[in-house]
């Protein structure tokens, strides 16, 4: 007899879980149900300040698969649908359609929760006021996006963003690839940033090396700058950012200030909740406690293999491949998600910033006792053309010399070496172990020391001094 | 009581060892001495395509550190002097000063054997004809520069290379990298390949793509091509390159058909070697059975963690790691050289090619059975600028999963994409493993499914299915 699956978010971690399942089992095996209160599925949110900056040229490329296309595979994705209750007892979900506004309950047999994050919006007055866009998603990005148009086009000395103000609160991931893309488009670009550094995903001192080479291409980042008020003109638009110290006028502000979990529905019907507000899974990706319900995505919390706590982490990545398991459980395979290591990579303009593994303070927060050496190396052979500084940052645990974290800013070939440490923390590697790694070497791609490598080396030997 | 420790080969390993060596230990504890017959010290082989193609100045730049450099570190270098004689049981070795001919004996405590490789050139009429050039050291790579120059500067119709005609013998990575650095210089190359496909270190399915890209470049490659003779013209100089089937017209040859382990010293003094004629070593690199006697680099045979067996593999990489290996323990730390997976890396133009562990001849050859998989995928995600296609191959143990070896061929990000495999085979990770690795994503790094992630799922469906 016919199952049926509904799942609640038509974007990865939801639509991966409907694909996987879809292969495994036939529409007469299975029935799919998807709801998406957007108008899109399955995107690349993360590709957004991109289009934005126009390095990718419309939001149709940021799409991997349409609704249509979805449906064409025997998923039945119904977008502008919003699920308002789940009703686990009952095993049946309440929803509504945002067009006609029509309610209604579908049952399931088994659920995939995958609601994603919802943006932290500074709680100050204006936050809500026209020309403050957060970049959730591709709705938001085509906001932002129609206007940034008006705003160029409207300029008094011709048209283009040229004396355009732009401030982005927030100076996270999203806050600096939006500073890059406000800065492409030409606009005189201001961070506000509440950390004592740009990234605060990084340690400060590498942090620093962010906000000088930020500082480098143009753009102005403001640290400890907690914004208090967003001004606005007559016309009700916005006009100035305002923090406790200075006003930051702004034709333009974008909020890069972090998300939450979105899981007020999973929260509602008594669904299991951690300490950041996500759900909480075993490795199955199954809710604790409940047999048919699966969440995956950004509204769920993993399990971090270095700290071993649960953290929350959004990231497409991870979205990914949570809905590939869920898919593969649910079509009656056998799959986990065992955890993650706290890899991200970004850029700004030429800049490429990564970590991974545990940075000082979270290492701190958990008890651990570690060394950190820092080593200044280059992305090639010092002697082969184009080869670019890169400064790697290295956390090892004392006695037992174990990796904690790794972290690196510099040029091209900066961010994918940050890769070697995350497999090398996934395996429990020590530094010392670190230090006879095979890794590629020719000149046009490495020194023949790596410059992880090399990192490896000098916190083998700190924790030997450390003692 | 002051020691003294005998260094043969002043190169990555002899002087990678003498300089830790003298980390460790002061003058007055450890005296150095240290014997090169050429007239240069630690320096970049592998910078050579480079230096002859252009994309490197000169030849100073190649040089770490000159031999002044180590006599200011009281590493007592004599270079022009060759070893010619190593008496293991008095301790001692005799040298010969290739300038004054003057040969004398020095007697040692601690003895570092680091001779190097040297080239097999085939043994065919005329392959020392000139015009036939090596490119193992400095001194082969000036003369080559030397008569590029001299051949550049007599065209008949002006100055440069246009028109000429460059042979290279051997499609490994010496071959195509010293193709790539004649073709930039602006020669017609054609490459003479003794195997099926060029870079015969991966399989026959990839090394074709590199055989595609190479003809794309302007590179002629003819496969199975055994050189039978060189020709030479009137006045001596080569002429023409033939085959069985055809002859070559070259007014340049470059050999770039491997290497072998460089231990007539060490066969003369007993010790011992391996199938390959490498010498044998302990995880310290003490040669077996000899407390007082190390050796490294080219010259020694090295574990392949992935086969279990000993193999020879010249890279500078492994040398510098070996190196200090010997210097830690003889200045009385410790440290070992675990062994080594097969990671390589090169580029012919844009073209990056890279591999570790087995590929399918050599796991066939230590009896592993085993399933191979084949993905394309790109270098970003889809969407954004410059994503780049990638050829990625992996083969997996049947029913256990292990990860056996993987092989990239792409563009762009694709060459160090391969440490991910290097750092998965040395922690022996399975395939299923290998899906959960937590690796760096966003849009200008990476599609989100990393193309080593995709091959690992795909590898792992391969697995379940072969049973």
């Amino acid at each position: 007899m016919s199952e049926r699956l509904v799942v609640i978010g038509g974007d990865a971690a939801g639509m991966s879980a409907a694909s996987q399942a879809r292969r495994l089992k036939s529409p007469g095996e299975l029935e799919i149900v998807a709801f998406e209160r957007g108008h899109f599925s399955s995107y690349s949110a993360c590709g957004i300040p991109y289009w934005v900056g126009g390095d990718v040229g419309s939001r149709d490329e940021l799409i991997a698969r349409s609704p249509e296309e979805h449906r064409a595979r025997d998923i039945g994705l119904r977008t502008r649908t919003e699920v308002t209750e789940i009703d686990v007892d009952r095993q049946r979900v309440r929803s509504r359609d945002l067009e006609s506004g029509t309610e209604e309950w579908t049952g399931f047999d088994k659920l995939v929760i995958a609601t994603g994050a919802r943006p932290l919006r500074p709680p100050v007055p204006g936050i809500d006021a026209p020309g403050v866009h957060g970049v959730q998603n591709l709705d938001d990005g085509q906001a932002l996006i129609d206007a940034l148009s008006r705003t160029e086009d409207s300029g008094a000395g011709g048209s283009g963003a040229e004396g355009r103000r732009a401030v982005v609160v927030g100076a996270g991931y999203i806050g600096v690839e939006m500073a890059e893309a406000l800065l492409n488009r030409g606009y005189e670009v201001t961070v506000l940033n509440r950390s004592e550094q740009p990234m605060a995903t990084l340690d400060p001192d590498m942090g620093r090396l962010v906000h000088a080479a930020m500082d480098g291409l143009g753009i102005r980042t403001v640290n400890s700058a907690a914004v208090t008020k967003v001004l606005t003109g007559p016309d009700g638009r916005v006009r100035a950012v305002a923090t406790d110290d200075e006003e930051y006028p702004a034709d333009v502000v974008v909020l890069g200030t972090g998300v939450e979990p979105e899981t007020t529905l999973a929260e509602e019907a008594g669904l299991p909740l951690g300490a950041y507000g996500g759900l909480l899974t075993d490795l199955a990706m199954r809710v604790r406690g409940h047999g048919n319900v699966w969440a995956g995505g950004d509204c769920v919390e993993v399990l971090d293999l270095v700290s071993g706590r649960m953290r929350h982490v959004a990231l497409g990545t991870h979205a990914n491949k949570q809905g590939q398991v869920i898919g593969s459980n649910v079509g009656g395979d056998y799959a986990t998600f065992p955890g993650m290591v706290g890899t991200a990579v970004s850029k700004v303009c030429d800049l490429e910033i990564a970590r991974t593994g545990l940075r000082e303070k979270e290492a701190r927060e958990v008890g651990l006792r570690f060394v950190t050496v820092t080593v200044e190396s280059t992305s090639r052979a010092g002697y082969y053309p184009g080869a670019a500084p890169m400064t790697v940052k290295m956390l090892a645990e004392r006695r037992t010399g174990r990796l904690l974290g790794t972290q690196i800013v510099g040029r091209e070939g900066a961010a994918k070496r940050v890769d070697v440490a995350a497999v090398a923390l996934t395996a429990k590697m020590t530094v010392e172990q670190m230090t006879a790694l095979d890794l590629g070497y020719a000149p046009p791609f490495s020194p023949v020391w790596d410059p992880v490598l090399v990192a490896a080396r000098k916190a083998t030997a700190a924790v030997r001094a450390a003692g």
